[in-house]
Parts: C-alpha cells; sequence; structure tokens
C-alpha cells in the first residue's frame, strides 16, 4: 500500500483516504463521493479493529460483505481497497499505542473503554499505510472526528482532514452499520432518536426532555449531552455552534446520533 | 518542513533524519556521517524536548549552543536544519501521545517516568513533520533505539530505522551532551563505567560486580541490566547478543552506558 501510494504521490496524484469498518452503506458512499472530489487517487480501508472494541462488544458479530464492498466500491470510482487481515494489522507483540487524553474522557468515551485508544492507534496505522493528502470522517461519530483532528494537530499528520455530514435513512434513522441488528419493532421504535434530535430548536434544547422521549418510546438511553461543537466541552460565551449527542439501547443494539444547531444566546 | 521534504521526494531524493537535543558532539556527528551514506538529503532535527524530562531533571540547564551546531551540521553536509520552538511543537491544548508499553517498563522507563513517553511522541511527530525514508539513532540509548525500531513496526510508518555505534571519548567515557555537567574529579572517577564494561568477557558477566565497581569508583549505581540484545528481555537459549546496560550517577549527574556481548551458552 506505501509502494502504491508513493507511486501515485510520484506521479502527482492527490490521495485520499475513507477509512471503513466494511458493511458499507449510503454514508460511507457519500464520504467516498466526497473524497473523490478531494483527491485524485481514492482508497477506501476496511479493517474491522479489534482494539476498538470492548471485550462485551460486537466485534465477533460485526456484520461483514466484502463482495459487496467491493462492488459499491467499484461503481463509486474508488481506485483501492486496503482490507488487511488483524494479523496484518497488528503483530503479536503490539505494545504501542496512540491515545487522546482530552476528547476522549466522557460520552463514548467513558462508555467504551480502550475504544478511542483502538480509533487513534488503528487511524495512525492506517495514515501510515495509506500515506493520503486528504481523510474523510463522517460527522454520524460526531467524538470521533473531533479526536482525529485533534490527533493530526498533536502530532502532525501531514493530513487534511474533512468531516462529512451524517446521512440519515428515508425515514431518519442514523445510516449505521450497527442497524441490521434492530428487530422491526427496535427499529420503529428507534426512530423516536432522530425526530427528537431534528424537532430540536435553537436555544430551547432540554437534555431532561431528550432523555425522556427516548425512554418513552422504549430505548435505554446511555447519555444525552449538549456540548460545543468544535471543543467538546462545556457550552460558553464563545460557543458558536452546540452539539446534541446521543447515545441509546434500543434491544441490545446501542444508536448514536446527533445534531449541531446554532448557540442561542 | 513537510513541503520541503515533499518537493526533494518529488525530485526522487531519499531523505534521511537525525532527530537531536542539540549540543552536538562527536557521536551526533557519525550519526549525520551514517544518514550521509544512506540518503540524499539529510535533515538533522534540533530540538530539547520538555516532554521526556521530568520535573525535577536537567530541562532548564540541558546545554544549548545553536551557532556551533549549525557549523557542525554545514561541515557535514547537512542539508536542512529543522529547529523547531517548544510553542510550534506543542500546543497549550496538547492532548495526544504515542506510548510503547512492553519496553519501557524497566530500565530508563521505569526511572524515569514519563521520559519514553515523550519520545516517542516527540518521534513521532519529528518524523510527520520530515517525512523521512531513514533515520539514525544512536545505539547509546540503546533502550530508546528499541522502542523507537517497536513503535515504527506498531505504528506502520514508511521508515527505514538504522541505530549507529555508540562513539567514545578518548578515554573511554561515552559521549554525551551531558558529560560537560561532569566536575574534572567526578569526570576521571565516571571513567569507571567504561573500563568495567570494556573489559568484561563473554560467558562471564556478573552485574554484582559492575555495580560494586562503579561504587567503589564513587558512584551511585540507578541499575546495572543484563538483557537480551534484541528484545529487551531476559536472556534466555535462544538470545543471540547481550545487552549490559548501566546508569550511574557521578555527583549530580546520570549517565548511561552499554556494550552488547555475544551471548556464550
Amino acid at each position: 500500500m506505501q509502494e502504491c501510494s508513493r507511486k501515485e504521490r510520484l506521479e502527482g496524484k492527490r490521495i485520499g483516504v475513507v477509512p471503513t469498518m466494511g458493511y458499507l452503506h449510503d454514508g460511507h458512499l457519500s464520504l467516498i463521493d466526497r473524497v473523490r472530489e478531494l483527491a485524485d487517487f481514492v482508497v477506501v480501508t476496511i479493517f474491522v479493529n479489534p482494539t476498538q472494541f470492548g471485550p462485551f462488544e460486537d466485534l465477533d458479530k460485526y456484520p461483514r460483505d466484502f463482495e459487496r464492498d467491493c462492488e459499491q466500491c467499484m461503481a463509486h470510482g474508488v481506485n483501492v481497497i486496503f482490507a488487511p487481515s488483524a494479523g496484518d494489522m497488528y503483530h503479536p507483540g503490539h505494545s504501542t499505542w496512540v491515545t487522546e487524553e482530552a476528547l476522549t474522557t466522557d460520552l463514548c468515551g467513558s462508555r467504551r473503554p480502550n475504544h478511542f485508544r483502538g480509533v487513534t492507534t488503528v487511524v495512525t496505522k492506517l495514515f501510515n499505510a495509506v500515506l493520503p493528502d486528504v481523510a474523510v470522517f463522517g460527522q454520524k461519530d460526531a467524538q470521533q472526528a473531533l479526536v482525529i483532528r485533534r490527533m493530526v494537530r498533536d502530532l502532525n499528520f501531514p493530513i487534511e482532514i474533512v468531516v462529512a455530514p451524517l446521512v440519515r435513512e428515508a425515514d431518519g434513522l442514523a445510516m449505521s452499520s450497527r442497524n441490521r441488528y434492530l428487530s422491526p419493532d427496535e427499529r420503529r421504535r428507534a426512530l423516536a432518536i432522530s425526530r427528537i434530535l431534528l424537532g430540536l430548536t435553537p436555544g430551547k434544547v432540554n437534555p431532561d426532555l431528550i432523555w425522556d422521549g427516548i425512554t418513552k418510546a422504549g430505548g435505554r438511553v446511555d447519555y444525552v449531552e449538549v456540548r460545543d461543537a468544535d471543543t467538546l466541552g462545556e457550552v460558553t460565551r464563545d460557543t458558536r455552534e452546540i452539539l446534541v449527542a446521543v447515545a441509546a439501547y434500543f434491544g441490545p443494539t446501542r444508536l448514536i446520533d446527533n445534531v449541531v444547531l446554532p448557540h442561542v444566546h
């Protein structure tokens, strides 16, 4: 992969990457379409990264369909799919980790120990393997996007980070490979999340009401957080936009969603 | 720095780097001479990295002589000196760290908390700033060289790591920018370290005798360790070479030194 990227760069090409865990949906495809506008040579990485899953999470059942992923990548003008095995990526004696310590202490960070350590480490590895000029991440994982931006700044990666909008199903549900875990009943109830988030009025966001609405729909709320969308810190007078981020279980399936709203003082 | 390296690479040049903290001595210059054999474009970084010093260590008094360093680099064919300020390197909200967890738990790692976290983080940053093809480190810091090799393997940096031999003063003292801290009397006594290490016979290495010899010379031993030179682990039947590594104080100055010997079964 490094040789391939270096060869393309020597020919003057700008290299773009979309890191994914595969089982591509229209959200991923929107990231691929975006990076194709920003780069001459498009790489998609497909790797279900074991180090970002907790011991009781869904690593083993995480959905995979490599054939279909390849077809979709080809249809969207991807030049290379980089799909290493876990053994390719992690040497048995792997002992080096990249950690971000300020933005990962709460929201998904406090609920999923080591999750972001796995993300920052594998993204570092994928960046060093693909050597891109630009990388596109989805706003669906809002905290992850901020963590990656911070990592790139702090470690001086020569890579532009672009965050592309969250993509929703026709009925509002945020697209996720994990949506396939939902039963028809759970899926219907889970629409409460997007219905509530998309119905929010700037200046009138009440986390308790969001929590109650999701609970009434049969969800088990993990968190509802209202934060500064740029820093993930508390909302202050300087806050430009607010991030309203939700994680909730419907049945055994944990879903996340968010909206960004102007901060009305 | 990134633009400069990318321009040189587009012209087909192979880029080499020697990361230093400046106050260059013949040890550093041997690394520069080595990298000049391996690369077409030679970068020396000079940065006294605050994050690898402990709160009671010698960050403030660490010797500096930028003018002299520049002259020496020019005399040794260096193409670029990359000498960022601490403010250039560390944003006030810096929160991302690279840690190696297997090779840093003892020797200098246990004596200097956070030292290797500072080293791996700054070397990652310098690698991402300089974007080299090859980097040369000194065997003087034997544990550091192993940690950097491991980091490069684990994080997939597209960089060849070369470890160049330790360079000694005419009387045997391992070259170090910190040797200037020694009083004439301390410096004379400190020769015990190299005299003992260079007098070792393969198959007959007794750490207690090394400890005693340094103590008798007036040193305060921090550690004497005999390890597998490739893994830094215990010496086993598979050990090819042993590393005999010493850290000892003479007055307030902490010195390190080491020799590598064949493992005689």
